[in-house]
């Protein structure tokens, strides 16, 4: 029985290292999964995986609602497979961690891209954890890239933590702007700006081009009173785009490529995966222990009793929660 | 020393309940704070303050950047003002983790209401924990009500977790609506409708009035299909506002009162209540635990260990977090 799993996983695998999507799709369900015999599962198909592929590209992205974020990624990604590249595109929604999906309908996203065969577009999953990024996201970029995907672009909404999360896990990141309003207005703080390494002014076009000029001058400025980056010499960079007329797509694309081969050159590039991977370890330290936690049959008695006490308010939550933390730890 | 401690946190305490706001400030800044002196010192606080006030009304309120949800509060808060109420205003804000304030600068928020004596406005704090909510901001809704302060209104933007977590602080729930677009358009899902007592499309003024009435008979449509619920007949309601011209805010107060007074009648509120004590303390365990065991010098080396093998490839982050977590209770 457990044989026939084993081969069962060698075989998927083998499959997702061929470039073969079925497996790439049934690989990323066990990784996102929580269930402790798919925990052991997507173990075993990582061991397969082997050593990670280094020579891909991973690009963070993020914006608020409505920037045009998917038509930036179809644009982009298609003008990606016709210079040959492999483009994944992995959508991180930390409102998706409800039941999902609009009330009022809304349009498909990315339509020429998801059904090209060079590429493959996941959406968010369902259960999102800390910051909105699932447990599984930094495996699923490693699948991807087993499976020969050498571009992976990372979406993520541009408001809450989720972004943080999406720098810590791509080698660029990218924020784009809807022209005119002020950024605080847009939902995007100054803490995202100094995470980006591009500000695109998305829109550049009909009506709206001399106001996404002024806003990319705006940005300009504002980028020259900011600490200079040792990582990125000459970035932030703002520039406007207009992802639905195709405008300025293709050099994004080289400034990313201007970036991230300096970085390369000067070590910073590996220097940053490596710290990712620890961020990643962190999070998954935290994933782990608090479900742990929360399971331990150990500490149910303890905890129905503080919450007694919580209930009947003689002790309130917070100390609570210290008592029985402390509990744990001085055994 | 330790005595003229605990002589300063009672006059604190007293002081807080006279409904002292600077009192209350302060009291506000040990309950949010991480330090271990600071954390014996709120819940010195928090016994002084006793029991806490049930006659209060927790109001929470999300919506996209944009929708107008400052213009909403000072307009509702003003004229709760008028009817003799004390209003409390407490900003949720996930993406204010990072270092903060905007880039291009930002409008004045809740001017009048940030002026007047009754009301008490606090801004977002800085260190944000799970789902963009603060550590302490269950708390800091005890010290408002303590501090005489009936009706607190709990803001989120309305993208991302928080708003789940402000549903989980909250007696009723407000979503608002830019009229027009779609829900999905706006970074607004299905389960967040689903959270929602009330939905709001604001900017019903100018030239939007028949886009917002549009938008409003949509949303009523699409309400009619979504399960009843048992905890609020004929709600979620949508209804059309606007904050800026002071039009159809008095009739969502009555609302709220018709829903909580409903609730009220059926022992729901308070049952609501003592789950969200509930909600608070697991949440107060997990932040706890992650810092607890951040901290432990017994897993140092035992992590730092695991950190080489992450690194050079010999294991992934998610195999070794989940073998550093059952180290800790395999003890």
């Amino acid at each position: 029985m457990i044989n026939s799993n084993t081969a069962k996983l060698v075989k998927l695998s083998e499959d997702l290292k061929s470039g073969n999507r079925l497996a790439l799709s049934k690989a990323i369900t066990y990784v996102e999964s929580t269930r402790p015999d798919h925990r052991k599962d997507s173990r075993a198909i990582l061991d397969q995986i082997g050593t990670f592929n280094t020579s891909s590209l991973r690009i963070g992205l993020t914006g608020p609602p409505g920037v045009g974020k998917s038509t930036f990624i179809e644009s982009l990604g298609l003008k990606l497979i016709e210079k040959g590249h492999k483009v994944a595109v992995l959508a991180i929604d930390p409102s998706s961690s409800m039941s999902g999906g609009s009330i009022l309908g809304d349009k498909t996203r990315m339509e020429l891209l998801s059904k090209n065969k060079n590429a493959f577009v996941r959406p968010s999953p369902n259960n999102c954890s800390l910051g909105g990024v699932t447990r599984g996201t930094q495996e699923t970029i490693f699948l991807c890239e087993a499976a020969g995907f050498d571009v992976v672009l990372v979406e993520t909404v541009g408001v809450g933590q989720s972004e943080t999360m999406v720098s810590n896990l791509t080698d660029i990141f990218c924020l784009l702007i809807i022209p005119g309003s002020g950024d605080e207005l847009q939902g995007v703080k100054r803490g995202i700006i100094e995470l980006a390494d591009l500000i695109l002014i998305n829109k550049a076009d009909g009506d709206l081009v001399n106001l996404a000029e002024k806003t990319c001058s705006d940005y300009s400025n504002a980028l020259n009173f900011m600490r200079s980056r040792d990582d990125a010499p000459n970035f932030p960079k703002a520039r406007t785009i207009s992802a639905k007329e195709d405008n300025g797509i293709i050099e994004v694309w080289q400034e990313i490529l201007t970036l991230s081969d300096w970085r390369k050159k000067n070590s910073l590039f590996y220097e940053r995966r490596r710290e990712q991977m620890l961020i990643c370890f962190d999070q998954e330290v935290q994933i782990f222990l608090n479900n742990k936690f929360s399971k331990s049959k150990d500490l149910f008695n303890r905890r129905k009793a503080l919450e007694k006490q919580v209930l009947s308010n003689q002790l309130n939550p917070s100390t609570a929660a210290e008592i029985l933390v402390n509990d744990l730890f001085s055994e």
